[in-house]
């Protein structure tokens, strides 16, 4: 159970999102509203795209909240898309190639969520990432896993590609009548397009907002400040489309699938 | 506003008390419960006796829920009095040599509390250590400049020692009716006596309880259990002093010097 | 390329072997003399056997010749059977669960060496350990890997075990004619038992030294003084195994098996 | 004895000069060459400047050569005028606020060198630094605290500041003919001017050497590649001037005040 923010529109220091708010993620990280768990101190990270195609990353073990680094970095570096993440480990040790967000050449990914009896599942999973991609896993979670999947899934149809691999994981944790938890919350992108899920398996989803303007859209785990009417929350088995240039567009995802297994 | 668990008896295994209880420090690190701050997530610390004459210390940035090597010592260490905190800074980085417990030689202290203006007095409480103890400051807490202050005073005499020390610092906090607030529930131990003073100026002072049996006594900032008819509470301004091979008395703390001040 | 001591004999502090000699573990950490690299500071590991029946762990990513705590560790635990390791890593993250020695139920084992090339080979050689084991792969490195494999291959039989599962890894890294490198100098324990191992495929073995007296046997990467009379090197393709009660044996390692194989 | 560099000219990745060249401040970090000591492995910092008018700062306790935050930065980061720093730590413990560069405002130091009997001179030091700076001291190094006597010193003429403070270290060191050493070369900036300076008492001065186009100035510990030629040594007692819009000057530092006092 983490906590996170996406951003995509003009370029800004990543402060106005991530430590100034009332309820910024980094009060979010020593007292979380919406979430099963309150405190989400087992690490953090900052991904942003700048002028290098690849993006950047500063991922850490120590709580956000107390790192000063963090402070200085959010008000030094600008970006017109930024991922900021922090954790509440599920299981998988405390270490920085475990922190969200991920990077695989121009992508990024980070998640809220887990899959229920990752021990069990665990080696399927990863029988996912193809030959090529595996020497980028250097860590151990299930949320890298799933991004290397869907990375190798066909990425030119990112949303194609997460449902490829999100209905694949529905079948594993329902596999033999196993009916295992599924939550995955996530955010995606490659530099200029933004992609945020909101899907569930056997299990309410995490929560999941957004807030667009003519400047900027931000997607977020929960609001950053109090004012709820300024937020519209994402449907269950919804993704949000934020593509650079587009208005941003909530559509179904992976109901036809679901529907035509049902 | 930290919480700290200070043991003196039967050589044990740390893990009895410090990461086995229903309410263990570790718990207690992730969710305090009579305390102004639930997480103590800025570091923690162990420090221990066992058959080398100086005490052991276990440091660490990381917060105490998360730390495997915490884990595993807490297993295999035995000792006949041990110290274990878990902090939530007020104001000084988070680094090791912040992290309580402090040695010096044969003695160890740990501390819950503050100076209330630590910025304004720091010099003051400072220049309370003699020349020959400034090199063992390797921190920048006002915790450990009180303790060698503490060390300065006269430590053959433990309880007046502390009694001068906080006399003073009484004396800076009310200087020029400036009313700043002062909490010390502070524990001190050289390797057979263990000594905890509860005391507070201009502020309710931070709780503290004890729990005796025949074997040990176990000195703690809230009940490790949630059956409290187990424990007491020291009182305000109030010292409990645990001799090695004596049962253990608590007396007034620095009530004399108020009384006489006022 | 790392550096590491194991130690087996009467209980004594650690200091005597990791911190204390002229060119102790510590002073290897920063100048290695018989490496193709000088400098392990890429985090470092205890690992050692107490009263309790599985070994305790103490891991950390910064260098050991700057870590407090381990200086305390040394001073205060005592064992019968020890582990102590400083790390250069050869391309796997700087983290705690990729720091040796590594544990698994009453065993413990770390490495020196290498899979020439991992990325090709990592898939082969993480689908030698059994299902059962797969949970307790929480790193990245090819070290925890083997010694997974080799718990896997009989580890009632520790030496068959070892033997078998390099056996596979000689055939991995030959497939193909591709004579990749492989470098296995390791060491594994029980509780009891010490074996270890001076291995290589395609190049030199890494250096393997040890000293026995009546009271214990210490096995190391390079000679902890300078005095190299006193140090006998353990022959490549050879075990060394110090049962319990036993005078050490040095006996050869796979050779039937390459004889047979050429 | 650590190593820097220093940057002022045309707005540039860091990595151009932290990370890239073949003899990098990363490189160095591992394998120094005109150094008392190779290795400088406790901690490393960054400090840049952008359109904040005070610096950034990046600063961690692990090596420099492992930290894939400090590569993702150094690729992103662009800037100006900017400090990098890996230090080989004289005695005091190895956090984050014992990192350089250091900040206060906007001027921005950092220091290769020590003073010689530290534990001696400390507290003498330290009461340098004005009542009102002193909050500013967040660690214990003798480099931070005479960064703030400098700055309490009249920082509007930095060079004077320096002068002067150096000055009253010269005497503090040579006081009843104690001839303790003193290493000061240090970088000193404002977001617009860089001064470098050089200077020894009772021993050897630390390397420092620069190299100067129409688009930049760099100053370096050690020259970035083995192209000597293009380097010139800055000579014993002088300071590096480096002011935005004009060609770098070297001057003499303390000469007048030393043969004013011989």
């Amino acid at each position: 159970m983490c906590r996170w923010i996406a951003y995509r529109g003009e370029t800004k220091a990543l402060e106005h999102y991530v430590t100034e708010p009332s309820h910024s993620l980094i009060s979010q990280s020593i007292q979380a509203l919406e979430s099963t768990v309150s405190v989400n101190g087992d690490g953090f990270g900052l991904g942003w795209y700048g002028e290098h195609p690849e993006p950047g990353l500063y991922r850490e073990v120590r709580p956000a909240w107390s790192d000063e680094n963090l402070r200085y970095l959010c008000r030094h570096l600008h970006s017109h898309l930024f991922f900021a993440h922090v954790r509440a480990a599920t299981g998988t040790p405390i270490t920085r190639p475990n922190c969200h967000p991920f990077a695989c050449g121009r992508w990024m990914f980070m998640h809220n969520g887990f899959i229920g009896s990752w021990n069990r599942l665990r080696r399927q999973v990863e029988a996912l990432i193809p030959d090529e991609l595996y020497p980028a896993r250097v860590g151990t979670t299930d949320s890298e896993a799933i991004f290397l999947a869907i990375m190798g899934a066909g990425i030119e149809d990112p949303v194609g590609a997460t449902e490829v691999t999100l209905a694949r994981l529905t079948s594993f944790v329902n596999h033999d009548g196993a009916a295992d938890r599924l939550r995955f919350t996530a955010a995606l992108a490659n530099g200029s397009d933004l992609y945020a899920f909101r899907y569930a398996v056997n299990d309410r989803a995490n929560t999941l907002y957004y807030r667009e303007s003519d400047e900027a859209i931000v997607v977020v785990s929960e609001p950053l400040d109090s004012d709820h009417s300024n937020w519209t929350s994402v449907p269950e088995s919804h993704v949000l489309i934020a593509k650079a240039g587009e208005k941003a567009r909530v559509v179904p995802f992976l109901c036809e699938r679901r529907e035509a297994a049902e």
